[in-house]
This record gives C-alpha cells, structure tokens and sequence, in this order.
C-alpha cells in the first residue's frame, strides 16, 4: 500500500525524519511551531503511524494469535466463538491462522510472531506436531502461550483439555450396556496426545469387560476410503455391533455406509461419535454423542491469557486445566 | 516480547543504528570487517529482522487477509479452504478476522491494515454493512480487495457471488411442482444484499404461480425464539405446507418445530434450505438443499486477487462474477 511515511513529511517539510517522528509524537525537543507544520501536513496526507513500530516500542499490538487446524469442524469454530467471546471484551483483535494439520505450515506460521505482531498465543496443535520445540522456542522469546484442546506434553505452559480418557471410557462402557460385544474405535490423527488419550479409554473399558473381536481402526483423511473401510469392516466374518466415531467427521461416514449396507442403527449397529454438530439431534436416527465444552475451553484458554497479558508475570503456571465432556443418549444407541 | 533490535546491536558494538541496519542489509557503503562484526553479533543475540519494517519497504508483507462474519457456518468454513488452497500453493499466509455480524468491527479490522500489514483483502461483509465507505477507503490507500458472497453494491471491484436470485426461484417453484400452496420463506440478516436477491426470487415465484398465504417471515438470531417462531407459524390458521430456510443455521429450527408439533417432513410440511452441511443427506429425512459452491468462490475469490498481486496492477476490474448454486432434491420435498 502506498501510504505516506515520515520520510514523505520530512522531505516535504525539508526537515530530518527524526525530527518528523519526534514532532508526531509531541516531544519537547521540538517547537510549536515546527509540531504544528509537521501535523497539519501528517493529516492532510493522511499519515498512519505504524502500528508495528509502535507496537515494537510499547512491546504491545493489542492482538492475539489463535493456531488451529481447520475450521470445517464444529469444535474449532465453537472454541474460536469462546475466545472471540473474551477478546471482544478486553478491546483485543484476534488473528486466526489455520495449519491444516501440517508442523511445516505451523512452524512457518510461528516464525511470523516475532517482531512483536502479537501479544499472545492460543493453539491447537496439528496432527504431525510431535514435539513442541518451535512452541518452546517462541515461549523462550517472551511469548507466552496457552494450549486448547490438542497440546503438546514436552511445553511446560498452561492448557485446558477436556477429559478424553474418562469420556471415551464412558462412551465404551455406554455401548456394553446397550449390549454391545464387538466393537470397533475408529480412529484418524493417532500420534495426538487427545487421540492417544481417546483409544486407552476405549481399551481399558474393553479389557474390563474382556471383550474380544473389539479394537482400533485407523481411518484416513478421504471421505470415500473411509466409507469403503468402514463397508468391508461392517461386511467381514464377526460384524461388529458397536462403532465408536472418534472424530465429528467420521459420523456421515459411519451412517452413509450403513444406509449402502441396509444396516439399521441402533438395530444392526450401535454409533456414538464425538461431535459438537447442532444437527446430531436431527439426524436419522438422532446421535448419542460425546460433545466437548468447545465454547467454554475457548473462553478458558482466552481468559487465562488475558489475566497473564494484564498482569504482565513471566511465565504461565505448567499447569492442565480439564473441562469435563458430556455423553448424550439418544436414539443410535438404543437398546434393540 | 523482549527481542534484540538494531539499537541493542549498534550500542553492543558502538556503532550507529543506520550502521547496523546497512550492514545487515549488505550494503556496500559498509565495510566487510563491520559487516561481519555485525552480522555475528546479530547471530549471537538471535536478532530477527522486522518483517513489517521489512515489509514496509518493499510494500510486500506475503500475507492476504479474509474478513468474514463468522466460522460456525459451513459455507464460510468451506469458502476459507478454498481460499487456503490457492495461498499455500502462492506462498502466502493468510489472516482470518472475523466480524460476528458487526460493521463496528469490521471497520476497526480494516483500520489495522494500513502501513502494510496485508497485501490484499478477501471480504464477505457483516449484516450491518449496508455501504461499503471504510472498504473503499482502503482501496482508494492502494490495498487490493475482492469480494466472495456478501458484496457491497457501492464498491467498484471484482465480486465473486451465487446465483442467489435464481436459485431460490429455483427452490420456490421446485416446492410448487411438489404440490405447494402456501410456502414460508425464513429469512435472517434482511439488508444483506444476497438476502434481498433470494427474497426476490421468492418472491417471483409466488407472483407468477399467483399463490396466497405465502410470505417472508424475519427470524432472529436466537434458536430458542426461532423455534418458538416456526411453531406458531406452524399452529396457526392457514398452516404452510412448505418451508425455504434461507440460511442454514435455520435448518435445525425447522426439524425441531415440526418434531415438537408432531409435523412430518415431508408428509405435512416440505423443506429445503440453503445449506453445504455434510449431514444434509443422512438427516431424517434427508434434506433438500441450495447448496452454494462455497470453496470454488473462495479458491476464484483468491485466484483473482493473487493474479492482481503477481501483475501489480493498478485496480482490480469492477465486475461480478457468478459460480452457480446447486438444487439437490431429497426426501424433505418429496410428493406425499
């Protein structure tokens, strides 16, 4: 953008850029006369301070990040509700980046926070971040950053989790009640501490009902490989009687490929999906799900940010702050 | 964050900022000896170069900004991957704000994207934006701007737009060949410019098929007051026989009145609604659906923009360019 700079002022004016900038920012080293000439002309170009400079003087730019991977899924675009929920109260801009599960794109995305073009950090990290150490780095630099939902163990910050392990045991045992014998866990992203978290759930309750023909199932990233998996998992010897969907997108899946099977649910098959969509209870038939307090773990995360930012301490506790998630019952998991 | 700057390097080594800076910078007014001193120095203390400074200079920051209303709308989450798609493959990094529907917002937003923070701007305005004044003013400073779905008709640029007109002509005379007689149309957010384009082709429809008892009915923001609106109008005198929900947060409000009331779609009450939701087709029934071609808006949207950025032209084109929706009939309009 070709906007007027100190230079542009200065040279119109035949004075130093130095002086320019002090006489902008009214110091007394300059005199009236030449403040005044220096401003009335910085308003008739319409001169913009830099805000980046600005900011890099004050080490504030009233702005935070929020790192994620998509917004194609009900739980990011809830949490990222929360966060805007607070941020709008403190007067805070809120810059979302998106890394589309990929470490390269998060780490380039962090490496554009130094200079002072953010005052904090929310993140989500993607299905390949392993390691935190670019995470570890930007907090070393004075970032300080709050991890939601999906974090990394290895960086020693505050992160509010919601209860993966207890909710994914809960959903288990939920389908062995209803009568389930075999069931299958579909899992995507396992390297993640929460998908890691979700399948001991799973495996525990199985073990404690010495369930056999149960187990994990890794799922891709395509919709139509998933549905053919889950077809020849639902057509093979031993047909499962209960699916857990470990993901929100997961679920057309399982219910697409049921419908092309003539399957029934709850009759044939028991489903619960960990979901936040609004449309579970209008599906056909209507969802039991795990839903996690998106909202309120966004909201968390951004308040305890905030509190940190205002207070300006050095560090955030190494502290995990679990919000618990909720089982629905509805009707694909009814008794038959 | 406390990070080294050229001052801290220049009062390390006694030498002036400007010194520094050139030396970082190569210039061949410096010497190779204080180049070297310097860059060392700045290897040591991890100093990074301000990307904004930097790109304040070269009038090129690699980064496109999307303003849009909100992320938990499956259209906008679409959109923005489309967009995402044609900036990976570019280099760029892109910047999500989101206005929540507030022009107030939106206007603080644009605010920040002077002095170079943004090369180009992809917009889908807020309800509340009924002129597009603070837009043309960053266009008239010399930042690129596209716009995808909501335009701004007093905005001389490239707009990327659905047919909203003919597709909601399309869904009302689809529901009167079903047998419709009185059809309601749902509508939010009425000054949008893509609202009164499908109120118009509802409107059309009922005018020439000469149809009584169908009319707009302005809903609010609230789902509970929505339900309560869509069961009054569904208890009345005169009860419709169809329904258009003319934005997908809508869809569930439908199915939920009319389960409350003990209604069948589509025995008593036919549906379609403009929607991208994945789980149209696995809702009971099925829903039949408008659906807009949300990430190929999104990836012309940027394809436009990167084109202008590559040619550094001088402004984009003032034209509207159309990416047809798509009807899907399913269950919800089936024929009794």
């Amino acid at each position: 953008m070709a906007t007027t700079t100190i230079k542009d002022i200065a040279k119109a004016l035949g004075l130093s850029p130095a002086t320019v900038s002090r006489a902008l920012q009214d110091s007394h080293e300059i005199g009236e006369a030449t403040k005044k000439k220096v401003k009335e002309l910085a308003t008739q170009l319409n001169y913009q301070p830099n805000p980046y400079a600005s900011s890099l003087r004050k080490r504030k730019s009233n702005t935070i990040a929020v790192v994620l991977p998509e917004v194609a899924d009900s739980f990011f675009s809830l949490a990222i509700n929360g966060i805007e929920a607070v941020a709008k109260d403190k007067g805070y801009h809120v810059l979302i980046y998106l890394t589309h599960e990929s470490l390269l794109r998060e780490e380039a995305i962090l490496s554009e926070f130094k200079s002072g073009r953010v005052d904090g950090l929310l993140i989500s990290v993607s299905e390949e971040t392993t390691s935190g150490t670019h995470i570890k780095k930007v907090i070393d630099e004075g970032m300080p950053v709050v991890f939601f939902d999906r974090e990394c163990d290895d960086v020693p910050t505050t992160k509010i989790v919601t209860n993966d392990l207890e909710s994914s045991y809960l959903a288990t045992t939920h389908l062995i009640k209803q009568g389930c014998k075999k069931i299958v866990y579909l899992c995507i992203s396992p390297s993640l501490s929460i998908s890691k978290n979700r399948v001991n759930g799973f495996n525990k309750a199985i073990e404690e009902n010495k369930l056999t023909h149960s187990g994990v199932v890794a799922c891709d990233k395509h919709f139509d490989n998933n549905i053919e998996l889950v077809k020849k998992i639902l057509s093979g010897k031993n047909r499962p009687d209960g699916i857990i969907a470990s993901v929100e997108k997961l679920t057309p899946v399982v219910y697409l490929a049921c419908r092309d099977l003539r399957l029934s649910i709850p009759t044939d098959i028991k489903l619960v999906s960990f979901t936040n969509l609004q449309t579970s209870l209008i599906l056909n038939p209507p969802l039991t799900t795990i839903t996690q307090p998106a909202f309120k773990m966004g909201e968390k995360a951004a308040t305890i940010l905030f509190k940190h930012l205002d207070k300006k301490k050095a560090a955030l506790q190494n502290e995990t702050i679990v919000i618990a998630s909720e089982l629905f019952i509805r009707q694909s998991s009814a008794k038959k």
